[in-house]
């Protein structure tokens, strides 16, 4: 009794790379992308195309600008179905490099925006697609978003944007399943015409609970990443959405794999997942990176004074 | 906007003692007791009160017995509000040991059973209710049990029990949100006359988005452990629990502390949490002991090998 219309899109790459600065080798993004073709899965997206002249290649992973031949060594000789898509970043991305979707091995292009930068977002996105890519807009900070101005941007993508899919972002994995409900038939309510898709942050493992709530709603698009490789706490395990969801072109094992052949390893040397400051700063629906700064401060592990710190930081007037 | 009829059950030391034989020293137990005390957490369950005929005082630790002179020790001193609660299973107990609440330092006895055990329960739960203490019934592995023998099972609750609270217990950790709220407001329709309570586990990380749902379907008595602390798994998190409640009685902040100073060093010497071989367990609703003695083997990462045997384990005929 499987939803045919639910897309599983795999962005461990792109954002486990906001733990290592966007430098996974080669040899790591093949094994991903063969685990993640021979699982079926429907997206696998594999960075950012970010400016080179904003940040410089010598200081970031190539998985941070995401060139199309680095794209085609990554995924050549592969058997896969599984289409490629990257991200950008609105204000970040140099538009005279873009090639169309014919010369690249870009499938879809996914424009993160704040609500506050739609009409950015929208130009972007329509540029994108009139090069023939797939398009969504990922709405980013949606727990921090007024409802009036979510109303509107909402309206706007429905009406202006050519984006295939609308995602709601919960980027500081601060919602509950009765905000996730609230937000994702409110989105129902007002985009017709394109899909919903939900980007969960796991600070207080509720990334995969707030995903399939969100599929409970009828969003039809879910991201997930490998073992939840991703900034801070990551994200929805793919493993967890693949045993979940009843699709018979899905299977687990390879994933199960590369975990261990993978992730176990690389665990050892980067650190994500459910760690209390990233709990705390869910529960204060605060943006992750002052957990980041502690866990690379010699009080890491000082949870109190950390939670303590944040809710006397200032008196909000 | 709380909800005052909410209770906190932290359980940390008595699932926690099914890690390590129940072999948590004096120290910590006491730290625990401060911790949930200062939290403001309604109840403490300290472990089981299992027969020393059955099991021998000398491989296991003391709360695997809880001796009421040991369970005193544990929180003398302290000043707290927090109920003491012990567990008891279905044919361990001696009942000739136990005295009467008055004598005692416990204030709840919670019996868990299976559905097929429950005349046996409702015996022994109304034999501890006879002796003065709140007593609750917990429904074991209520992931494997047939509706109809639920449904006669809730309803002998309902006529014979004086259980205070009937709590469904998500023992493999594979319930997702939607049989959650089925399974509560079933329960809810047959039992009026107690609370429903939910012990969830934390193989598919969502043991606290099955509390949530379990709330917000009129659930009253949660369970939950400090930094998840419970057998292969673990738990609901606490920390995660009083992050999420908004009754101005509780305070997150000892229990952030005690996680710092106590969790952290646990768990570099003992194992619980989301790890690969118990998602699978979850996902394919089954007991976690296979994958706990997966755990003890060399073999502990070879997740897809673990996940085919389960698999092809037998023909189910």
């Amino acid at each position: 009794m499987f939803r045919e219309k639910i897309k599983v899109l795999d962005c461990t790459i792109r954002d486990g790379g906001l733990v290592n600065d966007h430098d996974f080798d080669l040899r790591f993004v093949r094994e991903v992308y063969k685990a993640v073709s021979a699982a079926g899965i429907d997206y696998m997206e594999i960075g950012y195309k970010n400016s080179k002249r904003l940040f410089d290649p010598k200081k970031f992973g190539k998985w941070k600008f995401c060139d199309d031949d680095d794209i085609k060594r990554a995924i050549e000789g592969v058997e896969s179905k599984t289409k490629i898509s990257v991200m950008v970043d609105v204000d970040r991305v140099d538009l005279e490099d873009i090639k169309t979707k014919k010369q690249s091995p870009v499938d879809m292009v996914r424009v993160a925006t704040y609500v506050k930068d739609v009409d950015k977002a929208i130009h972007l996105e329509n540029y994108f697609s009139d090069k023939g890519y797939e398009t969504c807009v990922n709405i980013m900070a949606i727990s921090k978003t007024l409802e009036n101005e979510l109303t509107e941007c909402l309206c706007q993508l429905e009406k202006e944007s050519h984006a295939k899919v609308i995602y709601l972002v919960d980027s500081f994995g601060s919602l509950y399943q009765e905000t996730t409900e609230f937000l994702i038939k409110k989105a129902k309510h007002i985009i017709k015409t394109k899909e919903i898709g939900i980007h969960a942050h796991n600070n207080q493992q509720l990334a995969f609970g707030n995903t399939i709530e969100a599929i409970i709603h009828d969003a039809n698009f879910v991201d997930a990443t490998i073992y939840g490789l991703g900034r801070a706490a990551g994200n929805c395990p793919t493993e967890l959405v693949l045993g979940f969801l009843k699709n018979p072109k899905f299977d687990i094992r390879p994933i199960l794999d590369v975990i261990s052949k993978e992730f176990i390893p690389l665990r050892e040397k980067i650190e994500w997942g459910y760690i209390i400051p990233y709990a705390i700063t869910g529960i204060l629906d605060e943006h992750p990176r002052v957990a980041m700064a502690l866990r690379s401060s010699d009080k890491k592990e000082n949870y109190r004074e950390f939670y303590e710190s944040l809710v006397g930081e200032d008196d909000g007037e």
